[in-house]
């Protein structure tokens, strides 16, 4: 018997989160298990208050596309966290019987750790309480921390932003006769995937990151400063990429430092303006190097135009595939990628199961930073180089990108 | 008789300043009027020590086309304005004779205002001197603030980064279902041009800009509040774009403004990181609503893969125009654009007299403003929309864009 397919979208949005909405949608209209395709608006919140719209319309090809470059989340998002079910038991009845009204035969949440949490208690609820619904989550993060998964959908789209503005920088860098310095403050909190990612700016001629500052490392001011110093007898300039989650060897966020200024009040105060300000007056005012510090902020998830066609292509195949694992049963999983090579780079997609993914953060391997902890290795690029490769289609309308609005 | 061709670039760097290069490259090693194309390293300064490279590489069409979609200045850039002649003869002395050595016929400086003045005072010297060489500037500025020409190379692309990114944080901005604003702070101390550029994010279904804050109109913390409460009725979130260069009624810099924060020192005092951010820290304490500043910085000078393809062959044209204006005898010119139609677009390069654009700012004129100052009109969408259109081919080698380096 044909059942409906519900999908929703949490947490942050991506460049490629839409594609793998694309790749559900596609999936679910074109599967002989599926009846009808149904979007729940801002997450498991739109499942409770029933707000569900009709995603029959991406049966067309050319709204299917226009998704696919859409960055954000299509279909909105929420943080909202399940709690435990003997908290709000009458919560997970809620959403079952949400299910029911609509005949929600499968139900796919595009999201990273904290939706794969949703998808566990849920699945494990159905599973308990006999309810034929099969929930399944699909991967998203800008993060890459997902544990399981070869990597994550969204990460390679949002380092190849990372990695070509951190490039283009570099060479507005090189205009003057003088020593200096772009500071460069890049989004993870706990891993450094994305802030590694930007040193995929150094290729051919160009090499722009010398030192990347993780939060899988310690960091020192004293041998930073020292490495900094290395470097700038080296060279004039060099860009340097900072986590925000980076931590001192007290486990205190860098962010947090007091490192006094000179000039304006006087005082020595924590900067306003994050880790990237504080590292740029610790240059300035410290090592006496003209430095500027630049957040990407929100631009790195949702700068669609410099997205990388393997991650739109592998998020909608992903997107796809977990279809295919809830119509042919499977519930309580997550697809997600296994690197079968690295050149040429080959994956595949298979089901994992979401209790060893659900709450896990995956940080950045030993092998893949330098003994200092203040770079990457060479392991490091052959992981990450393959997932920013290749460029999307891009359609403009009135020289500016064209979007889905909901 | 055959003579040699000297340029180089000067100012802050663009997406487009290497297609005027390219231009002026291109136009130079194909004239039967030119013998060798030189070029000189950071701007004038490279004329005084010499620093002199051979552009003949330039011949190869494949390495043509890479300058093109290189941003920032190839051949380095400097900020040295020229003395007035009574003030240090001697270094016009050392320039000309630079150029004699080098039989240089023609020299061309592509840069912004104070550039023009450099282009000034050496035409008139030679002219008063009787020296032979041939001076012209070629325009760039991502602040569109040169006189009389209708437009400056740079200025499209800076824009259409600027729209395209705004577009796309405003699609972010969406995706929870709750109030918010972003302020995006843009470059331009004294013309807004390219703040109001921002606003060309609004076209089809999406309308992220409802107020723009430039330099041309006072910036009034009230009138703000009120506009921004009326806009919120409207709708749940907006993004406020705002010129680094705005100021008070009494003349002083919004970004030096003490706007009292909570938490923190508990001191009332200038935000550190420039107006985004004091206008951020206005709407959250005292407006209540959520707010984010992000600020653009080089980003929006150095971005190529969103350039806009009318800004790179224009200042691709202009380029080449210079060099046809010079080999035929004229001086003391710089070629800019006469707008001959808004729809269909259409332009025609003239020279003009570089003591009618030396130093001089050209402003956004009244019409092309709302009366209370903080929108544009529909007279600058007419004006703006043709610069942002078409989209070049960008090549990229190992998912990064290929870079020419000097």
């Amino acid at each position: 018997m044909k059942r409906n397919l519900l999908t929703a979208q949490s947490g942050g949005p991506t460049a490629a989160i839409n594609s793998s909405l694309a790749g559900v949608v596609f999936g679910g209209l074109s599967s002989a298990d599926v009846d009808k395709v149904y979007g729940a608006v801002n997450g498991i919140e739109g499942v409770l208050k029933e707000n569900i719209i009709d995603m029959g319309g991406f049966a067309d090809k050319g709204m299917l596309e226009l998704l696919k470059q859409t960055p954000s989340s299509y279909l909105g998002s929420c943080r909202r966290k399940l709690p435990e079910k003997a908290e709000n038991e009458e919560l997970y009845e809620k959403i079952f019987s949400v299910f029911e009204k609509y005949s929600i035969g499968y139900f796919l949440y595009i999201g990273g750790n904290d939706s794969m949490d949703t998808v566990k208690k849920l699945s494990e609820y159905a599973k308990e309480k006999g309810h034929e619904t099969k929930i399944a989550g699909v991967p998203k993060t800008i993060d890459n921390d997902l544990a399981v998964t070869d990597h994550t959908p969204g990460y390679g789209s949002a380092a190849k932003f990372v990695a070509n503005s951190v490039r283009q920088l570099y060479l507005d860098t090189l205009v003057y006769d003088m020593k200096s310095v772009v500071v460069t403050e890049i989004m993870g909190r706990n891993a450094g995937w994305l802030t590694a990612g930007a040193s995929l700016a150094n290729s051919g001629a160009l090499h722009p990151v010398d030192i990347v500052c993780l939060p899988e490392a310690v960091f020192d001011f004293d041998a930073f400063a020292e490495r900094l110093n290395s470097v700038m007898k080296e060279k004039n300039t060099t860009i340097i990429t900072v986590s925000e989650g980076i931590k001192d060897s007290a486990g205190n966020y860098i962010a947090e430092s007091k490192i006094s200024r000179t000039g304006g009040d006087g005082f020595a105060h924590a900067s306003l303006g994050g880790v990237g300000k504080t590292i740029e007056h610790f240059i300035s005012e410290k090592l006496h190097i003209k430095t500027r510090s630049i957040e990407f902020s929100t631009l790195q998830r949702c700068f669609s135009q410099n997205a990388s066609l393997c991650d739109i292509e592998e998020s909608f195949a992903v997107g796809r595939a977990a279809v295919d694992f809830v119509t042919k049963g499977q519930s309580g999983i997550m697809p997600g990628f296994v690197r079968l090579s690295d050149e040429p780079y080959k994956i595949e997609i298979k089901p994992f199961d979401v209790a060893e993914i659900a709450n896990l953060e995956k940080r950045i391997p030993k092998e893949m930073l330098s003994e200092d902890g203040m770079n990457v290795t060479e392991a490091f690029e052959k992981y990450a180089r393959p997932l920013i490769l290749g460029e999307p289609r891009i359609e403009y309308q009135n020289g500016v990108i064209e979007l889905l609005k909901r």
